[in-house]
């Protein structure tokens, strides 16, 4: 709710309320305020503006972490297509985003969506700054940070939900059609989300809590990949007509560990940059907790993972362990301004859990999830958000709706357009091509081209 | 021009103005300054050093991100010297800029050189504040930047510049001679060039604007691969008796692929450290904005890349999709701080365009780039200095200008030390080692000792 | 010193003076301070703060960097270990140091350790002022840093010196043995160390300086791996009968490339952010010079190794000047903060040289190190710890008391340690799983799997 009333705060219409306060403050401050040295106006602005662009840099990070676990992840037949869709996900993503998405998502936003405007830009005051006028600089201030710094760091936000997508279809989904769902996920069904939460709209209103994004990132990736994996099926020859299962592990195991600490690195700005604001001390002690606790639910979820992955999976999986991680960041990400840090120890746990036992549930219900994205994303999604009733404050029934709601949406729209997709442009590749592989068939660049490769078995699966 | 007159006001004369100024301000801000709660003296030293450390450290990363694009571009058999090479290059940059070069680019420039002095070191004022003097911080503080700062981030400049080379004439020139032209590039060669440009010379004042570097550090890069490509020659067997040419495509596309990523999240630092502070809403205004048009202009690069590869070269080329990126990156780095964010989105798409056509011109050419670095970075560079005279209001006669003159001196300086080495210490390694590899051959390192890898065919090349 | 007196006086008694100090300046500065524009109270929290979390987060990505060094040094049967070690042991020493280590390290030290108690959070004040109560702000400011970046800053810390040791044993030792060690090291053994320096114990009283670790982190990690290189043996067959010794080259160059790079930059955090403040002009000059010697040692390091690998080791390693730049970076981490950056030069070369020739020492003494982390860490450790008193002002005398005793701490307290794990779960794999590799023999998952790769030869070692 903090992040919601903040950003709806800073972009609506409570700006004018913003102008009224800073002023305010203003004159009292010279007689009050200086003797105890506090954060003012300008540099506030700038640390603010700032914050996000550090931040904001690290969570575009997260795409090279995803690309990498990913295409780490695939058998290597797959592994340049994984390159090419992560690269160009990131791309329309950005681009959507800035003629679309964030004016949807923030822009005077009614209760369900925002403005139908293309494009979005610096402020007047600013570009009058940005031009000469000096005696704009209180105006542009007022606004409490860099118009597009804020653009910034909500737009590598929508690059993340989209990369979450990716890997789950991946091996079989066609470049082109993906790249449709994701322009229409980016420009479209993510910012309308986007609009009931962060933008002010109708979940916010109830009070719903998400700092950072379990549900509304991570969750609405991960039921946009559920509907997609549903929509497309498993791998040919995964689920084998004898009932077994054909493993189907990392193909580089160096590159898919890269790609979760990339990704534990990136979360610090993710959440970090939650905050969305540093003009304080408040700010600068909130996040700081922020990260202690993003690393302790991720170390948590490791370890957890690794320990219940014997019981549960038949071995210690490393695979299941790099997960534990990702489990235990989206697990912390709905309420990592928790006060007390042995909670985040204890979300990620079972963050960690939740995922290595939902690997195991998608395998017996046939759904051939290639990366572990439904159990990372969307159980420990769904978890976190749950819990940050528990530990942050929120309350449960609402949390409840926001789960219900966003998951509705999320899934049926995913599910009609996959399902739109698959029947006029087609969304799976032929046989043919699966079997040899989307690097040579499709795309016609090998992402190991001089290296000897062991040959694939397929067996009866058509 | 902003950036070099920044810079020359900073670095040199224009101290004394600065500190007149800063006193005047200093006098009145009780009065007025403080009821708008400005950023003053110190904080604002503090945040345009900060600012420095933080963009200079991720422009570093770019090193980091070059050598994983050329080493998974070029045959495994000549990978591990690419590694040696580019940890090299940033190593003897480091210290060539240190001993020499940063004198000669921003000392006392007079027109077209600076101070022929070794070594370079903090102030005096910040040394007698070191050493416990508290006096000496007014003066300290009126220099805008901690001295050192801004020598860190000029630092990883030049390393860009150096590393740009490597890959366009890698897998066949001797190690020593390569390290041989970059110290002589790193320590003179850029360093006159910079000293024209943001150390205040000719070019500076003539009103030459280029913000972080399209012509300064990506053209000269591109210029000096050229010359060394002509002089070297082609890889052997790459352009066949019968008028073929041989299919070289990356040996690693994961690496390729994650140096892509790296460059883009480097290039944050690389144009959002150029605004070259941070003290003022302004500076953070427009360094929002810089961000935000180099993710445009990347994301624009990608898509146009990517659309146009098929009809340009005959496929759906990932190779391009990802040099679109690189694309997008270099012609928006001449003028990030547009105010029209989508004149970003066609700088960065015209970009991709002009690297992918430039891809198949060269080799037409018959001119071997391995990595497409002259394409990305000479001709995208150019391109990008014109454009900041369409969208940042440069003047296009003194663009032009300003390309041709560093065109001329970077490309014949280049060609005649190349020559030079090359007639000296002899520039190419034999045909054995280069058949064999420079791993084996030169190095005694091979890259992946342990894979077994399909022996490369040659014909009749010789 | 300085920095152990800094964090002395942050987090422990002398917080009483800072307050009293920090309560006279809030008189004072209206009259005189305001006027010349310095730093104030907010201001320098945030700017402290942010120091910490932004460093810290590089530091983080040093984990990732021993990873990738790691994984790609040993043979490709025992990488997927390696990644599953490395996350292990960051998420255990994250957890050890919430749950014990930091509290032993800093919570009112009294000479030789600090408090057995369990968990660490956010000050009362800090509650308060989260909790709403604004008027907590002045007792929070008055830390100089939020309480849990200073953790998180001091948690990363732990987590290198535990990667150290991961290298060196690497492809022999048990994974749950190992496991166990770091919980040791992390929880008791490195805070001890912590105490008597950082902490304020007695080697700081005595005035020992190292500034961000040469000894108290590096060759902490490099003492603890050499007694466990004692303990456990060298590898099978890696010391042949006949006297020759077998070569164990990098399985994968570009990612042991990439870990070197990933360091340099992380230790740009290491050190930048050892000066634990940004909230003045000397602050932030002090930094900015840390960072220019950091890249110059690692730069020196770099060049010295490469020159001195081929008389030294009979031919240009790669893999000796990839460790020159660990070897310089590690060597001036005890002094950064030097005012002539030549002496940065000197001591970077020396330690390249050093690391050099300690390859070479490690094994004529059948030593079996196989990612060189003794050379390294601890001989550079060593010698970085004795430069300080040549170019930073430390006592020579002092500054080998504190080499000693840290020496001879970790040494024992690991050996001892070590043979007790040794003698009760073991700690060494069978030699069939040590023949067959790790990841198939003990984790399951291969690194490669789809990949071809040769057999490795096995001798009379047994």
């Amino acid at each position: 709710m903090e992040l919601a009333q903040r950003n709806r705060v800073f972009t609506k219409s409570g700006i004018a309320a913003v102008v009224v306060l800073t002023l305010g403050l203003l004159f009292l401050r010279p007689l009050v305020v200086h003797a105890a040295g506090l954060v003012e106006g300008e540099t506030q602005f700038v640390l603010n503006t700032f914050a996000f662009l550090v931040w904001g840099a690290l969570v575009m990070w997260m795409c090279a972490g995803f690309t990498m676990l990913e295409s780490g992840a695939v058998r290597t037949k797959n592994a340049s297509m994984i390159c090419l869709k992560n690269i160009g996900i990131y791309s329309i993503a950005g681009l959507a985003y800035f003629i679309l998405g964030y004016n949807l998502m923030y822009v005077d936003v009614g209760g369900f969506i925002g403005r139908f405007t293309i494009f979005y830009g610096s402020s007047t005051s600013e570009l009058a700054l940005l031009g000469g006028a000096a005696g704009a600089a209180p105006e542009v201030v007022s606004n409490g940070f860099a118009v597009m710094s804020d653009w910034f760091f909500q737009m590598v936000f929508v690059a993340t939900t989209a990369s979450i997508v990716s890997g789950a279809i991946a091996e079989r989904v066609k470049m082109w059609s993906f790249f449709l769902f994701t322009l229409i996920l980016t420009a479209v069904l993510y910012p309308i989300i986007g609009a009931w939460t962060w933008g002010g709209g109708w979940l916010s209103e109830m009070g719903f809590v998400d700092f950072a994004g379990s549900t509304i990132v991570h969750s609405t990736g991960g039921w946009a990949a559920l509907a997609g994996l549903i929509v497309i099926g498993p791998r040919l020859g995964k689920f084998r007509k004898d009932g077994s299962v054909k493993p189907t592990p990392p193909s580089n195991v160096l590159v898919v560990t890269l790609g979760v600490f990339i990704l534990w690195l990136g979360w610090f700005g993710f959440n970090g940059g939650s905050q969305l604001a540093l003009g304080s001390a408040l700010d600068a002690v909130a996040m700081s907790n922020v990260l202690v606790n993003t690393n302790l639910a991720a170390a948590a979820g490791v370890v957890a993972a690794l320990a219940v992955s014997r019981p549960l999976l038949g071995n210690m999986d490393l695979f299941a362990g790099l997960n534990g991680a990702i489990a235990g960041l989206v697990s912390i990400t709905a309420g990592p301004n928790v006060n007390d840090h042995w909670w985040a120890i204890i979300i990620g746990a079972i963050g960690g859990v939740l995922c290595t036992a939902g690997i195991k549930w998608l395998t017996q219900l046939k759904i051939d999830d290639v990366v572990g994205a439904v159990p990372a994303h969307l159980l420990c999604g769904i978890w976190g958000t749950l819990a940050a009733s528990i530990a942050a404050g929120a309350q449960l029934g609402v949390q409840i709706v926001g789960i219900l709601a966003v998951g509705a949406f999320a899934f049926i729209a995913s599910y009609i357009v996959w399902r739109l997709i698959d029947m006029t442009v087609g969304l799976r590749v032929s046989k043919q091509v699966e079997r040899m592989g989307q690097d040579s068939g499709e795309l016609g660049i090998e992402a190991y081209p001089e290296f000897v490769l062991m040959p694939e078995e397929f067996g009866d699966e058509d």
